[in-house]
């Protein structure tokens, strides 16, 4: 009973997902669905991404948090646009964005001429690995300081994710981080997770995340004809 | 209509917390509900606990994740009884202990002469503030690695809590973190709740905490009656 009505939830989150991906797909949008605990770097792997891009692709942001326009606030200095979506209509708020919110922020979002829209989930390593909202790819961030275990203790955010970044490297001398062990636990749980090491702090690393952002959202611009074109 | 369906999935979750809380108070333990995003070191913070008191209470853990043993895995060393619960039995699994989930673990813990139950919840900011499992105090763990921020992002959390722990104050000096800014945001949203500063990896902070611990437990065994009458 439980299961089925999980099933029904997911499935009717799963129609409104392709139906947000239909709308970005038409307006030449790639769209990347970043998802992490709290605290582990995606705000600030966002500020230094949109710096590093310089202009060679053209960005948005969806911004979704339980409570605060904090990560926005951040963001808009950057001058790209940026929609913020409150999970917390009521009690403690939703711990994952779904579908139908991103649907719903999606008129305050002018997608023309945009290449890329970079979804900021709400921090969480367990739900949003269970809600699609649209996206084409699914990144992952996981901070070096949440420890090597992460992947046994929350699988299915390792299974479902196409790349991992594993960020705050620079703090690697001072915790009891096992990069080999790292690798070796995502690998029991997804053995084709690529994962690249990076730094927000330092700039570390960037160069191959932002390599891997272009050549994703050439070879989607391929397959679909046009940047832009409708 | 998804407001009242929440409410009464809340207020079912209450009732059998409450029958939960009875069981404990009629064994005499004290129950602390640890809770904290992925990685803040919840089950570091535990293994110090537990080699700190040495003796002078006698703990039990109940150990929440969604899949794995691997927290239970490093207690059992410590020679302290230990109850694994996984959320995971299908799809992602629940991000979240409840009432239920404590309820249904108890027969395998015997509670005869245990002063203290430390449940170490689901990594998790956001869901697990809203659900009572039947515990005399909720404590949060934040990690000096997540930021300075998270009041702001997740204040459920730092409302319900009756304590809490700020580890990973080793990584003071190498983050973006800080303490008095921290402070002013822990104020805005509970402005009376205590912060006790430690390092689950240094020991720094410990004494304080088990002091805490100590007198929490000694307040409650007075307003029972001796230890473990029932």
């Amino acid at each position: 009973m439980q299961v089925s009505t999980l099933r029904n939830v997911l499935d009717a989150n799963d129609l409104i997902a392709k139906e947000n991906r239909k709308e970005f797909d038409t307006h030449g949008c790639f769209v990347v669905n970043l998802m992490s605990a709290p605290g582990s770097g995606k705000t600030s792997i966002l500020e230094r991404t949109l710096g590093s891009l310089n202009g060679r692709l053209k960005a948005a942001v969806i911004e979704g948090d339980v409570q605060s326009t904090l990560d926005a606030d951040r963001l808009i200095p950057l001058g790209v646009p940026v929609v913020q979506i409150n999970t917390d209509p009521h009690f403690g708020g939703e711990c994952h964005l779904d579908a139908r919110m991103v649907r719903n922020a999606l008129p305050g979002l002018d997608m023309d001429g945009i290449d890329l829209v970079l979804i900021e989930n709400v921090g969480n390593l367990v739900c949003p690995a269970e809600f699609r909202v649209g996206e084409d790819r699914k990144v992952m961030v996981l901070s070096v300081a949440e420890g090597d275990d992460k992947p046994l203790k929350y699988p299915l955010m390792f299974r479902v994710s196409d790349l991992l970044l594993l960020n705050k490297v620079d703090l690697l001398g001072y915790s009891n981080f096992d990069p080999a062990r790292f690798r070796a636990n995502v690998a029991r749980v997804n053995p084709t997770l690529p994962v690249i090491e990076l730094s927000a702090k330092t700039g570390h690393g960037f160069q191959g995340w932002i390599q891997w952002l272009m050549r994703e959202v050439a070879v989607a611009s391929r397959g679909r004809g046009p940047c832009g074109e409708i």
